[in-house]
């Protein structure tokens, strides 16, 4: 199997991602195509702790994606971007799946223009996990598609269940529908028409479910429109992000306090670990021909290796292929809201 | 000052509402007018430490509004409904505002088809506290509309700014609109159109915000529609509920870490009592003739009495007279939306 890999994406530049490569190799056995700036790659190679070189290569492409200008241009004309570069490797079958921690816009663009989509597939959506009390619920769509139809959602109910599967072992994962309000019935226009199809899809499907209900875990596949879950993610990372804040700074003016947190130290690192997002290999674009996954502009090597873990499994299960599977079953229920291209 | 009290809403029936109603008696010197179970609020009352009898009275209603039939035709119907009476009592000037712990749907539709519209309002919104890092947000729309026009978000934010400045005690609020991507341009239909027309209403606006930026508290508003607000609020209160749940589960099998919470128990109670939702006084429909305030199902004597003061302060002020000036001076922006009946 072979990873490409956009060396130039991310905060860090190319350090974690060479890291984080050299990690998946040792363990798993698959190559990796590091695409970006070759000096910046080769210096980290040569620090790097000792590697199969067999199974590491690089590709110089330094071009970025301007985002601001036509996608479908820029993918055309920018061919040595490094995330073009990417998704090209994976088109022509010289690898099976990318990632990148670049600009997520960027991905996304160049995983539908480049790859394509799927059969069937009216949008692609970015699968997300979010960490639970009981492990990780996979929020789709977390971004891709600020303005959803009720088909979208229903795709992305059925793509959701696959990748819980494939990328967690979930069996038969339950599914709830975001929406305010328990009761089938309750929620906005596009919740409403969307939960009228939901049971028919196949899969195991819980119904509508509310915000409080997310991180107790009792979920394993969030639906939402992407505007709805890009804000879910981003406040639940901020939210927690302020709690500490607000426990350090009530720490600070009682000694006894603080001497107790520190004592207690060990549990609130597990708890901090256990809910680490850098454990769950990144966020897939779903509905892509071939595994596109995005990973936090922060990724560090770890989340670049579970990434790389997450897209071995996506490889060989041949996620791609069972969603057009899946897709294509249902087209009489997608086709009663209008198909492929609602 | 009279208040008219929903004592037959709540979970916890009549007693947190005369408990509430007293202790706000004593210190603000209103007046509170019990509407519910007769037998059962003069109960509570005879349980209750001294109070000023001349203040406090009861009226009997216990009929509940049912909220899958016509909500128009049942405020016409059910005139014994304790919140219908609430309302009622209001719009006949016997109460200056009312406030009810009990379905907030009802409150809502009491609200609107007893009280009515305020001239010029679209929709009126709920406000709800969200308490952040530096204090407390206001969420509007908190689940009035779970479906909006970029012409109700432009009164929500003019709407909460009042609010903000009343109840809080905000200098000049600052206004952020939710979105996802900071960047002007960015968001779904929704906000993208909203946005345009922001910079023209005269308040304090920030420009679009994320869900990272809202517990910081940087933000004084934030605006977004129902489905949205709802959902974060909700959101919120079950991370925070998991998070402090993960915490236990990981300080049991290790003594001595369990040891150490017990030692900075004082600081973590602080961030609980600090993040309180109770000490914020309830969730305002704003919008409508004469305030009304929703108080969680699971409202204690301290968020009743909370609700009463902030109450006070939105009567007092006569926010809703502030309101109608606004949206009425804004009516040539409002009007290019398509106007009040949009």
């Amino acid at each position: 199997m072979k990873i490409a890999l956009d060396a130039l994406g991310g905060d860090f530049g190319a350090k974690p991602n060479v890291l984080g490569a050299i990690k998946a190799v040792a363990e798993f056995g698959c190559e990796v195509i590091l695409v970006g700036d070759e000096n910046a790659i080769k210096e980290e190679l040569a620090k790097a702790p000792k590697y199969d070189e067999s199974k590491i290569s690089v590709i110089h492409a330094t071009e970025a994606v301007d985002m601001a200008a036509s996608p479908a241009r820029e993918c055309r004309q920018k061919k040595n971007a490094s995330i073009v570069v990417c998704a090209q490797l994976v088109k022509d079958g010289k690898a099976d799946a990318m990632i990148s921690a670049g600009n997520s816009g960027a991905t996304m663009v160049a995983g539908v223009f480049v790859l394509g989509r799927i059969n069937g597939v009216s949008r692609p959506a970015i699968a997300s996990p979010m960490p639970t009390q009981k492990g990780v619920a996979v929020i789709i769509d977390a971004g891709a598609n600020a303005d959803c139809k009720p088909l979208y959602l229903l795709q992305f109910a059925v793509m959701g269940s696959i990748y819980s599967n494939i990328a967690y072992g979930v069996q038969n994962p339950l599914v709830g529908l975001m929406s305010i309000g328990e009761e089938e019935g309750k929620g906005n226009i596009l919740v409403k028409e969307a939960a009228k199809y939901m049971r028919r899809l196949g899969i195991n499907y819980y119904g509508n479910i509310e915000g409080r209900d997310v991180h107790g875990g009792m979920i394993d596949v969030v639906v939402c429109d992407g505007f709805t879950g890009n804000i879910m993610l981003k406040l639940s990372e901020g939210l927690a992000k302020s709690l500490f804040h607000m426990i350090k700074a009530q720490l600070k003016p009682r000694p006894l306090c603080a001497l107790g947190a520190l004592l207690a130290k060990p549990a609130f690192k597990a708890v901090k670990d256990s809910t680490d997002p850098e454990c769950y290999g990144g966020a897939p674009l779903l509905g892509v021909k071939g595994p596109v996954i995005i990973c936090h502009g922060k990724s560090g090597p770890n989340a670049i290796y579970n990434a790389i873990k997450v897209c071995g499994r996506l490889v060989e299960n041949n996620a791609a292929k069972i969603i057009e599977e899946n897709i294509a079953a249902l087209k009489p229920v997608f086709d009663e809201l209008g198909g492929e291209d609602a």
